[in-house]
């Protein structure tokens, strides 16, 4: 799909102050990765310097910039962050375009819930008894949908996607191929030298425009339900266990691993290979740097890194303070033989 | 499933000595972290003080014990953590009724040995000429059973599951979803600027009571076979390279990695994240921390941590002398100055 | 499968020399790992004590040598390298003999590309319209292969793998069971408190000879190519972000991460559990040790070690002075006191 200026001023109610050097666009990008088939906004003063050297072919601006940067068309809008949405979501919207229809090969409980004229069923697909699939919703290739799973509005399950019996998913809920919803929780009771296992009769449930990633698992609670926050974004491989309660709008990257009952505020940002113990809390808009081991509860707002966890400008001293040991060993050596001789 | 107060005496063979405000029960937990519906059982004195402050809804103690806490339903029995696991089974059981039948859509070639009677064969299974599939035993939805595999009595195999040629599975094994078991090792002789692959005929076997989780990969011996021994509990996402040897009731949590063949004994407890690297052993009753990495034999018996893994207490001073780096930096400056300045 | 001697002499156009203690063989290995029913190869003067010591049932060996250990068969050839190779090519051709045929559940769109009468097609397979797929490749029960997918020649992709729509393969690819190429790059804006989806609308190409393990993920790039360079092997549970380049004959081990347009050369070896970050360059035959955490570009050649990655003798160093730090604390402190009492 692509977008012209002219399409772009008229989505976005804009005024259109330069014709810039590419007639078309089809991607979106911040003002400094931005290439010239890029559509990008200006949201914050705090990025001017960005705008003004930006290679983007389009660039949405608030009312009060007056300088427009050669080559780059120019559309005045209101509020460029609300007005860029509009842009992602048309982009988004047609570049996977939605086609209703049952494959004749995709095997559907008698019992399931749903309108066949609304929602698109590849083949290979298995749906369960007792599911509910909402309207405008996909299911690709080989997808599993277990008993009584219920899935909202609008949303994109791909291909070998298993999702076991009562887990339950929001709207525009996109799994990527091969993310496991609902696999049992880790836990057992250590009983006469056996470790006997503990049902796991809980449930996952996933909110409204949640993302996750190929072949991560979401296990399901021992009782209750783990649950991951709307607008909450989990990449490949990340293993999330049972109970675990993730908020709002958290970015989750990949390989990490959450344990069982720990929770996440709203807004936290996990970078990749972290891992995060059980039973602990992370703040509000904490954020994990790459690798993070987080070993107590954390307070929101704040840049943690290191394993245990500590504040980053810590973790950074630490890691600076390691790097003058080798050095730090010679001269204490020094000191005591020069002490030994004053002695 | 639910039980009350007399099906658990009844089932234990106990003594009914205290009616608790709770009726009916359908969880079983450790005496501190139980709730009103938990089951739980106080096997050894050592946990007294926990018995005393329990929130669980049943407790079954020994009949030496004499104080029953207010509110919670007394059972007495024999040996409490015996009668624990019978309660244990009981609610697994019920909690995933067995139906035999095979659907329709299964596709099972011609000399494939089972019961029809008698297991449980899902939408779109795929089980592969050769196979052996004991009774009682479910394969889920989209599972693929290759050439000559043997699967015992009252396994459970999830939707998606991947189990390659000649693997074999003893009875009671769980396999939850996206797992993969009998991949190629990863082997490889370096000849003339490229990697030529070495073949890996070997297979897999999973003896008795094993669980591996979701998209776990454990990938078949070059020669002979990769073990995993009875009872043991691999949690998701967890990689298990060819050759390795697993002893009986280990855990080995989410996202650890072991390389081609280690050894592990007995009892040996891996928390989350932890790597072990190839052709070494770790003894019995071993416990490694979270992230621990191996890089050399372990003896078993003793809690290890770190990276190379040591003595988890040696470690912790490890950790607890590194946070005291960036003062003693200073210190040493300072005591610099004051013998420059008496020199 | 077996070969004799003089199967391997006519093989390789070689010249027995000494027949050893065993008469069948079915495996390749290094002259140190080797069993009597290997073969093995002296290919570098470095190795000629390995080669005295070897238990090899047959080595290949270059005519200036001419000391051979007993009961070791020994077959001269010019290029012992190049003739392993062959030896290598012939069990690995052998061990799992290509059928030609479509099994009848197959579900392959109309206009697919593939001629019949040459590849291999298994039970569950779904191939979506557009896809292409070259001649004497294998696709294994319930792989997903997507919309305009191109496959070359002689690949094997196991069960149950998902290759998304517009990747390409190269020949002799090989996917192991589970693994995905092409699920979406992890991307968003974050507009008004929400993450936007940004589409990735790229693809990942596979060079030649590339082989990826059980369970990993390869994600398309946001715009272009995410590439994998010919003969790169990649192990289990390896994420591979968008619109990263991975040279030729890599080796990426298990468990490893690389994030967003990061770029390796050449035969860079990456062991276990690495990661490394974003848009940043790795060079030329660089080795990354274990659990390396690569936080900035590295050059070529050297190896690595530690997070953030140093030189592995550095941080050999670093982790030596490391566990000398607590009496080097005892050290300062008895320096202090005496410093104080001279004072």
């Amino acid at each position: 799909m692509e977008l012209t200026i002219e399409t772009i001023t008229k989505l976005t109610g804009g005024k259109m102050l330069q014709t810039g050097s590419s007639t078309t666009f089809q991607g979106v990008a911040s003002l400094d990765e931005a290439q010239k088939t890029d559509i990008s906004f200006l949201g914050n003063e705090k990025y001017y310097n960005d705008y003004l050297a930006t290679e983007a072919g389009i660039v949405l601006v608030p009312p009060i910039v007056d300088t427009y940067p050669e080559g780059v068309g120019i559309v005045e809008v209101e509020n460029p962050s609300l007005a860029f949405g509009e842009v992602m979501k048309k982009l988004a919207a047609d570049s996977r375009p939605f086609t209703a229809g049952i494959h004749p090969s995709a095997i559907i409980a008698e019992d399931v819930t749903l309108d066949p004229s609304k929602v698109s069923i590849k083949a290979g697909v298995i749906i369960e008894s007792g599911a509910f699939i909402g309207d405008h919703t996909e299911i690709g290739p080989g997808a599993v949908i277990g008993e009584n799973v219920k899935i909202g509005d609008a949303c994109l399950i791909y291909a070998n996607v298993t999702i076991r019996e009562n887990c339950q998913l929001g709207n525009r809920v996109i799994l990527q191929p091969g993310c496991v919803i609902g696999a049992d929780g880790y836990g057992y009771e250590f009983v006469d030298g056996k470790h006997l296992k503990i049902d796991q009769v809980g449930i996952v449930t996933i909110a409204d425009d949640v993302e996750i990633g190929a072949n991560s698992t979401i296990d399901r609670a021992r009782f209750g339900k783990t649950s991951i926050g709307e607008g909450t974004k989990i990449d490949n491989l990340v293993q999330i266990a049972h109970n675990v309660k993730i908020g709002k709008h958290c970015l989750v990257v990949a390989q990490t691993g959450i344990a069982g009952s720990a929770e996440f505020g709203d807004y936290v940002t996990c970078a990749a290979q972290s891992g995060i113990a059980g039973h602990l809390k992370v703040g509000d808009k904490a954020t994990l740097m790459g690798r993070t081991g987080v070993m107590k509860s954390l307070d929101g707002d704040q840049v943690y890194w290191g394993l245990p966890a500590r504040p980053a400008k810590e973790e950074q001293k630490k890691q600076a303070a390691l790097s003058r040991l080798p050095s730090l060993i010679k001269e204490v050596k020094s000191i005591r033989q020069k002490l030994d001789k004053i002695d």
